[in-house]
């Protein structure tokens, strides 16, 4: 997250410094916890976020490309369910076009499905029996197979990450709980393309809707799983 | 629908006949009637469902297939939204598959994501601008864009087409309801593959759920709407 | 299930058998198979529907009132999720009614919210921690809270019951399997009001969407599950 | 929006300009307008949010609400529809509990349903014909029928209004354009209960998912509506 300097750094810190107060006064930031069947949901790695020269290319790849590695590596151990998503249009700027209402708000118009944009970045390189949804919203399920998918597999838990913060990963986690899932987002794993709203976006989702978690931590849950039966 | 023989089809129009007087009287089998936005949803006229020798292969593509073709002429005339459907799977077999659980039930591990079975048949050749939707469920609307793209659009009538009668037809039909839009079912263009489903789901719906209209009507309606702007 | 006279019933066997011979062959009509966290999901069993006079009355409550209430005592035993439907409005008749379009095809302008008409029948009692959900469409799940809510219980089956088959509980099972769910529709605890529909409906569900079981079955599956832990 | 002091206001109006700068730079911050068909969202204006004393209580209430009265005077005029949500529970405490796993992260124990703190405050005042709806997660259309009631009116703008909006409001916005609506934010009418989260989602929300409004501009486009017809 080195977009954000450190002025602007402390000066949030000292805001959600306050709010944290109130917020635990209020019975707000608990912790929802770890369930028993975690899934890993990464969001929109594909090269229009991940690398450089797109509209929508995000910061800070050298700690979540490799932050997002060891996670997959740990879920693959465990034969546990893992989903890319990618953003991206049958038909990015036509009048019946898939994009919706959202191109007159954001670019979304430069994402065309089957395009090397819209493909996962192959640092992280998708398996056979990993899903990539491809969706056209902000949000990994919203107008997605992705809750059922879930359910079907008796997931409870969510491990999410991906980009961006202030868009489909905020939007997912708070459609995950909403779903029925624990979600859990790990801080080195998400990222974003302007100061502060990395740090903001993981300050409401872990006073209100799933646990902000350190790579570390994930990484002990994943380890210390037993490996998932091909049931 | 020449599945369906001429006693079963008069063994059906028998009770047909008897709850359709108890329906309307009961205040049932109500007309919704034709909106002013329509978009035409096609429904799994993939290979598995129109040609020979699939676990899926339904019946009269010699009737449906026309019906078909007319309508999309004429909605193609009339430049509003047109929607294909494909049920199909990245990972059709595995223990982590996208059939989540319907290949419990029926054989949807035939279905593979990008394969010839999977794609819209050719006769009925999906155009630039034009969706091709590939769901995991039988409804075209669950798990999938298609009630966010339509409200988008602004529509406020699909006419619902393609197969099953009683499996994704039907279920579409119903959430096309719930979702706030008028479904129309056109007769002709609609199909199974076993006899007396198409009869006695189109029954169903048309007491409750949607207009089943014969084609002619629908291609009135749509020869009679203006050209819808490209907005 | 009464409403069907012998005749036609021996009808639709005829019908119903030569297709699972097809259905069989090629490889539907599969067993989805009980999981291991059901829920009980009562459909529209308020007074609308299960009393004489109204609009929605259904037949066969002799039947299935008593096949509901045994069902609800070894849920209750075992602590399972409980939840009811009803379909009911705020605004049954206005110009900005919830209706939405439903109106336009059946008499749900009959259904007014917190009537009697649209309480759950009082012999089936609804306790304390069972949720009771006022639907708006046909499906239990369309609209709602369900999915997301058996999912936070990680509920894995669905026995489902109630009324109408060719409505609210064929629309419930079908979203069922989709959301992840797996359907058991138990036979002597569904109904309808016209002749055939409850057998050509719970054939479709049979052949494609859930699995249609006699209750004896149901209770014999809730009866040997552990009691469920209060976390 | 009184909660925040001008020290931490100047600090994050520092982040947002630079933000602006490139997000502007990168084609996002567009305006997405107002339609021709308005609904207008009152978001948990329930008085556990707007009276003293509740763990939700809000602040700011005494320019919310009478913003929010101007926009119900307005919309009331014109006859379109207004639907008001609250967040509530049959069962706030128990192992079945209908708050899913939000009580894992928030004090939702405290809502009962049907309680006075979860009723929509009196100086709001819902007339007949405008929709209450009890929902149970953040979003007003996620396990609603919110989005299937306003495509069967044909609405295709949502004035959204209320708290919080780190919450609720946040996440109904990002719903409300991936179900096809534009979402319009009503700057004066939001509210939430800690130092700058109103700024920093109201900045997310403006750069990415709907526009954020003045009042006075949404005002005058409610006044240069024609009044809608009770078709």
């Amino acid at each position: 997250m080195a977009i954000t300097s450190p002025e602007v750094k402390a000066a949030l810190e000292t805001i959600f410094a306050a709010d944290s107060e109130f917020y635990r006064d209020r019975g707000f930031q608990r912790r929802i916890g770890y369930g028993t069947r975690p899934a890993l949901v990464v969001i929109d790695m594909a090269n229009a976020w991940t690398r450089p020269d797109h509209a929508f290319t995000c910061d800070n790849m050298e700690e979540i490309i490799p932050a997002t590695q060891a996670l997959l590596a740990a879920a693959r151990e465990k034969r546990i369910p893992i989903v890319f998503t990618t953003t991206a249009y049958q038909d990015p700027t036509g009048p019946r076009s898939d994009t919706g209402l959202w191109h007159l708000k954001i670019p979304v118009e430069t994402l065309l499905q089957g395009s090397e944009a819209a493909s996962i970045d192959d640092r992280l390189d998708p398996q056979p029996g990993e899903q990539v949804i491809v969706k056209k919203r902000a949000s990994a399920f919203h107008g997605t197979y992705l809750a059922g998918y879930l359910r079907s597999q008796r997931v409870d838990t969510v491990i999410i990450t991906g980009v961006t913060m202030a868009g489909c990963v905020r939007h997912s986690t708070e459609d995950a709980i909403a779903d029925g899932f624990r979600p859990i987002v790990v801080r080195e794993a998400v990222g974003d393309r302007v100061p502060g709203v990395v740090e903001w976006n993981l300050f409401d989702i872990d006073a209100k809707f799933g646990d902000v978690e350190p790579l570390e931590n994930v990484l002990a849950y994943l380890n210390g799983l037993p490996a998932l039966a091909n049931d």
